[in-house]
């Protein structure tokens, strides 16, 4: 049973909180006006699609919606922004029916609030499999207070924030890994939270590029390199490791910091540092309830090398969605 | 032949052109970083799928994209706004070749070009079927320049840009319908063209209420009735028709006011006056290169009502995306 479009979004004007007085028009009309934040925009779009990054099978509608918005709010804590607005476009197969839709719904809402976001708008389509095409509108003060990919330079350190695998993990234990902990790594990888905080903390403190982890550490590091023009090489010992992850990584055969570093989805964020701000920059990002560990350095060339525990490089294996 | 997301990307960064000054990271980063042109932000989305909007064997690539950056940005020429940029995800299926997405990317950007618009950023995943949604960013100097859907008042004159009917009448001809002028009103349908000229020039003279018409003059009246809270009363001997639309709605056995109230995606601009306004207005609109016809008025009460050529009710059907 699949509601009409104008029943769904009348109801969805009662999900979504009508935002502060910034929100000067929300949902209901042709498009949303709203006063920027900031002397600054920054906006990006981020799209999931059922069957390629998730299942109706393992995430419940909720689930979908939660994931759909954190990690496309991941995208502005990535660059240092302050969250601003949702605007989602959705398209919904008919065995998706109302109260999935509400739930999903609903499931938005909450990273919204949880980050002081507001869903302003929105388009609905019917189609044939489940996708949300979630755009986010952030702030900052200056340009300058923004952090993008390109700024590494040979000399920088890498750190990331968090700790890593717990997404990796999460996917095995939904896919009947039994492991200890088994539900704080499966909310890790269904529920992962946007890191604004820490985000503001690393450009605060002088981050020179930074991106959150969503293709894996290897594919992640991979876009520092290239835009940067530089060399990232991450020593696999020094990863920071989520709890569980030994052993599930055991469970499963495979090496823990390798697991880790091909673990996607984490949403902790990857930065350079230059050297001297490490310390600085560690209190910032752990006044946030966060955590920040160093784990390479960024060389003149190009490319990303992992050194394993022999200190010898080590392949990992980043993940493409588009094959 | 798929190509893979980063190869695509890199490709869209050649087609999509770089923006003003404003436009201080676009494609590229984890999000877009611009400058607000104006003091309030406009914003929309709209989605596009295929199945339910388009077919493949009906429009071309560089057409599937021209409609979905037009029909998106239709949105804000309706609000009064100036366009700013486009941020745009797209699922692609596994025979949607590199050419055909290349020619996919070179109609949005037609459009974003011929409107002064920018492509910012994006998102790719393979998907079942190829669906596209458009967000759209937009400003104006100030809250009280915007035009919605809720201020039409029992009193204020309906008008509409432009004349209608092409659209249907094109997609009766891309079915194969023999109609004189095919080709203009095929590419009325195909091709449509944001009327911001017209939506400004409407915005600045008073307009009480503005949508546009996308899914027929009755459902997109019905809108300004609802939110507005009174009745819309149009006379259909009014409705300024197209070149060939009396033609070709005789040659399906339909009444041509009637098939022009019904046609969807005109994308010309639907909007209530102060009867004092009319004048003005339509010299405004006038000089922008479009034209303005006064069709009805509003009155005390609810929901839309249609006159027939004998000035009694007439049922007109809107299209419902949703069923």
């Amino acid at each position: 049973m699949a509601g009409n479009e104008s029943q769904r979004i009348a109801r969805l004007a009662q999900i979504f909180s009508p935002g502060g007085e910034r929100v000067l028009r929300g949902i209901g009309d042709d498009a949303a006006v709203v006063r920027p934040a900031g002397a600054v925009i920054v906006t990006s779009v981020d799209a999931i699609v059922e069957g390629v990054h998730f299942t109706r099978e393992t995430f419940s509608p909720r689930a979908i919606g939660h994931k759909a918005a954190a990690s496309a709010l991941s995208d502005l804590a990535a660059m240092g922004a302050r969250p601003g607005e949702l605007y989602i476009a959705a398209g919904v197969p008919h065995d998706f029916d109302d109260e999935q839709f509400d739930e999903l719904a609903a499931g938005i809402e909450a990273v919204a609030v949880s980050v002081g976001a507001t869903v302003c708008g929105g388009d609905l389509s019917a189609a044939a499999e489940l996708w949300l095409s979630v755009t986010v509108v952030g702030y900052a003060d200056s340009e300058s207070e923004v952090v993008g990919r390109d700024g590494a330079r040979p000399g920088d350190v890498i750190a990331v924030t968090g700790r890593l695998g717990g997404s990796a993990a999460g996917l095995a234990a939904i896919n009947g890994l039994a492991v200890e902990g088994a539900g704080a790594l499966i909310a890790r990888h269904l529920a992962p939270t946007p890191q604004f905080a820490a985000g503001r903390a690393l450009a605060a403190v002088g981050a020179t590029a930074m991106i959150d982890v969503s293709d894996g550490l290897g594919r992640d590091a991979g876009q520092i390199a290239a835009i940067s023009g530089c060399a990232l090489e991450i020593e696999l010992p020094r990863l920071p490791l989520a709890d569980g992850v030994v052993v599930a990584a055991a469970q499963l055969g495979r090496e823990p910091q390798k697991f880790a570093a091909e673990s996607g989805e984490e949403y902790e964020l990857l930065c350079t540092l230059p050297s001297g701000a490490v310390a600085a920059t560690a209190a910032a990002v752990a006044a946030t309830g966060n955590e920040l560990a160093v784990i390479g350095q960024a060389l003149p060339g190009n490319g990303v090398r992992f050194l394993g525990l022999d200190g010898r490089p080590v392949e990992i294996v980043g993940f493409e969605h588009f094959d």
